[in-house]
């Protein structure tokens, strides 16, 4: 057995390769490659990760996963290497059902969708970015039917994001947060005087925004030996290694929670992949469990810690160090309250905590409309701000603050919206688990001191990887499922005590 | 034909994209990799360029060269299908010869050594560097071997970078070189007082030199749509595609002409890589003809061109808008002289144009000297003082100025520092030939005029990619083979010029 896991690791170990190639080179088209490059980078990610697929869907891996299946019996469940050898016969029954040209395909397709939707966000041109989504669309109808599913298309994708979720438990729990989340909305919409952030629309200059932001990263404890922030249109989180994890954000002078609420949030991704068990390196387990468990983490730190009084209490006085100007007169209270304003706003990556959600159900349902046939992609801008004036009550001005306004489709993915609100809710679940278990975490929080929190995450979560189901993980750490109960109790309470409901 | 063609260019075509992936994984890991991932990164770039060669060397393209090359006959020689079968077979013929297991080991230990050299220069630390090296210099000498040469080891390797080039010619036009250079440098050194460049350690504030960098870089021509220029610890550029090219360069607040000769030196490479033929994409003809060739085009621009007083005719006006304070009472001809000074320095890509090549005789027999195990690496420190008290008359106070001054051993070259000098004499050769051709073109440099000069450069030279051998494209573009005498006259007349011999 042991010379039969050696010989599966030295092959998985190269397609990680691949993959983390493929990673930087990304990580490099969304940070620094110049726009001439993107016709060359398209070739050389469709051939990464054609290979990469070639590779493990390959007759070998498959007879050494089951040669392995038989034996692993005798193995701890947990242990790396009976997790190994589970996981990736789960992926290796889904990626042998997706032919290799479609891979290709779609890393070629995204990467030049890529610099479609930059050009068409800059100048608020749907029709310039309308081929690329349909060729997007019509790559992910193709894979879903190579996947297959039994209830709905969408089913198919999700699966790739959040293992063995379904559109319909999907539905289910939103069905059940909208019915708590409306009348809250409108509640909060009642007192809406209750809280003003224009102090947060003041002028920050860039510079000090930047700074503050690596040293919040560097005291929630990313590792800046192991890893580093750049600048790209739209935030996001990569890795190579555990050893060196990129996350990016961007910086308005304007709008001070863009930054720094992309850097924590970014940085919540970024301690997952840093706390993932260096035993797992060069393995498919040295991954996030699902990218609903992933957000689960960035949405922690970005709202259970990062908009927390607590959490202010230690940072305010180092903010208004840094502008004295822009934040003369202003008390903690007000600052609180501002950054925790409850607005209908266009953009999800911007939104408050209450009406985040919205935004999800709109894409969840237009999305499976898409696939589903029952919208054409010529009407998308339409059918967006129809929704968008039905769940949020505003309309966007241009197609650049609405359907174009986010990467995920030019990066090929559809039916990954969903984990936002999975994570969302996910994220309280795991708070509250943990200060059962650390009650001192909140005081620790109002000193800065944020090791407590995130070795309870790293031991709990992170180090394990992608050993577990996203089910199972919550189950392990929390004892329970899935539920939207604690994030409607979390934000029941938090904004009736913010609005004075 | 066209079919055999087709697959041909489609295998090296997924060939070119894992270089270009490892190449843009090298630069990352030159300007923006975080240190803790130099063990990953080592890892993925040995799985790419063993992935790189194994493909190469198939028997596949063996049989698709063999069967082209048979039908080759009927085509023009330089006709980009001549050109791909007959430099992919010479490749081939090579390549074959190296087993994939030392490309991996190579790329490995090189990722390594890189970090190693890094800590060992920056300390002063040649011990800590040492382990690398001698796994570098036993990799060298397995490669050379297992490439065979009849005269000397050297010969081996240095046709890696010059193909074709023999140790013993390098070694006469050496002789011949050194022969009129020692009595010019005594010449000047009797002199040395006529010039003074104390101006340029005045204190240049380091976004304004960056500001012009981008500025000259602009006007020599090179596309940043297509390329742009970062920092590194050693100036390098690379690329992934023709429409895709970095370079690096470094900046110094206390010596003004690190960063702007660096980002000109660089420029000139640049220049070549952004000239090659959109034909030749992705095939191994989409490279310069060799490395004698590519420094030729870099030293072109850094010497012949930007340390020319017509350059700084056009640019000096500007520099002293930009330094007013530090340029004050500085007169364009005291600052030409300044960039000029000849004086033996310790590093070689700070000299001046008459020590220069001095350096390179020192690396080239040294090199030989390890390779034939006429010195040991314990000793040499001590062998590289000793060469420099004897060409330069200095001694390197310590190691970092001295034996661990520059990258290429940590990259793994041996045999690649003559190309610096053969590059030297070839810039002086091909600038003779432009100004035959087009006589006016010192009257456009000195009106900031530089689109005539480098598409001289870009017809003759660099749209032909490696479709020639060195020597065919010198006799092709100069009508005369390489040759020491140019360089020497260029620099008696412009030294006698400036230091009045």
């Amino acid at each position: 057995m042991e010379e039969k896991l050696q010989e599966l690791k030295t092959r998985l170990g190269e397609i990680a390769d691949f993959n983390a190639a493929a990673n930087v080179l990304e990580w490099d088209q969304m940070t620094y490659m110049p726009p001439g490059g993107t016709a060359a980078r398209a070739e050389q990610l469709a051939t990464l990760r054609k290979t990469a697929h070639t590779l493990f869907v390959s007759d070998e891996i498959g007879r050494l996963l089951e040669e392995l299946q038989a034996e692993v019996a005798d193995l701890d469940y947990a242990s790396d290497e009976a997790s190994l050898i589970r996981a990736t016969a789960r992926d290796y029954e889904r990626e042998r059902k997706i032919p290799g040209w479609l891979v290709a395909e779609m890393a070629k397709a995204t990467a030049l969708a890529h610099e479609a939707w930059v050009q068409a966000r800059a100048e608020s041109d749907y029709p310039h970015f309308q081929p690329h989504l349909e060729k997007i669309v019509d790559l992910n109808i193709q894979i879903a039917e190579a996947l297959g599913y039994k209830d709905r298309i969408y089913d198919a994708l999700l699966d790739l994001f959040e293992p063995e979720m379904k559109t319909a438990q999907v539905a289910q729990v939103f069905d059940e947060l909208k019915a708590k989340l409306v009348p809250l909305v409108r509640a909060i919409a009642e007192k809406k005087d209750a809280v003003d952030d224009a102090i947060l629309f003041r002028d920050y200059d860039e510079e000090k925004q930047w700074a503050f932001g690596l040293d919040v990263l560097r005291q929630m404890g990313f590792d800046f030996e192991r890893g580093r922030q750049d600048k790209s249109a739209h935030p996001f989180t990569t890795s190579f290694s555990p050893n060196d994890v990129r996350l990016t954000t961007r910086v308005y002078r304007n709008q001070f929670r863009t930054a720094i609420f992309g850097s924590i949030h970014e940085g919540g991704h970024a301690l997952y992949e840093q706390g993932l068990s260096p035993t797992l390196e060069r393995t498919p387990l040295c991954d996030g469990a699902s990218m609903g468990i992933h957000e689960s983490q960035s949405r922690l730190w970005e709202n259970l810690v990062g908009r927390s009084r607590g959490f202010w209490t230690f940072y305010f006085p180092h903010l208004e160090e840094l502008f004295p100007q822009q934040l003369d007169g202003v008390d903690l209270e007000t600052f609180y309250k501002a950054i925790n304003k409850v607005e209908p706003s266009m953009i999800r990556v911007e939104a408050d905590e209450v009406t985040y959600n919205l935004h999800i159900f709109l894409r969840f349902e237009i999305e499976n409309d898409i696939l589903e046939g029952k919208v054409k992609l010529s009407d998308l801008p339409e059918a967006w701000n129809a929704k968008m004036k039905d769940y949020l009550g505003i309309v966007p001005a241009n197609d650049a603050e609405g359907v174009l306004q986010d990467i995920h489709w030019s990066m090929g993915t559809i039916g990954y919206f969903p984990t936002y609100a999975l994570g969302t809710l996910l994220s309280v679940q795991f708070y509250n688990q943990a200060l059962t278990e650390i009650p001192e975490i909140p005081a620790q929080i109002e000193r800065g001191e944020f090791a407590p929190l995130r070795t309870w995450l790293q031991e709990r979560i992170h180090v394990h990887g992608k050993k577990f189901t996203p089910a199972e993980l919550v189950k392990r750490v929390t004892g329970s499922e899935l539920s939207a109960r604690p994030f409607v109790e979390y934000v029941r309470a938090k904004y009736g005590d913010i609005y004075g409901l």
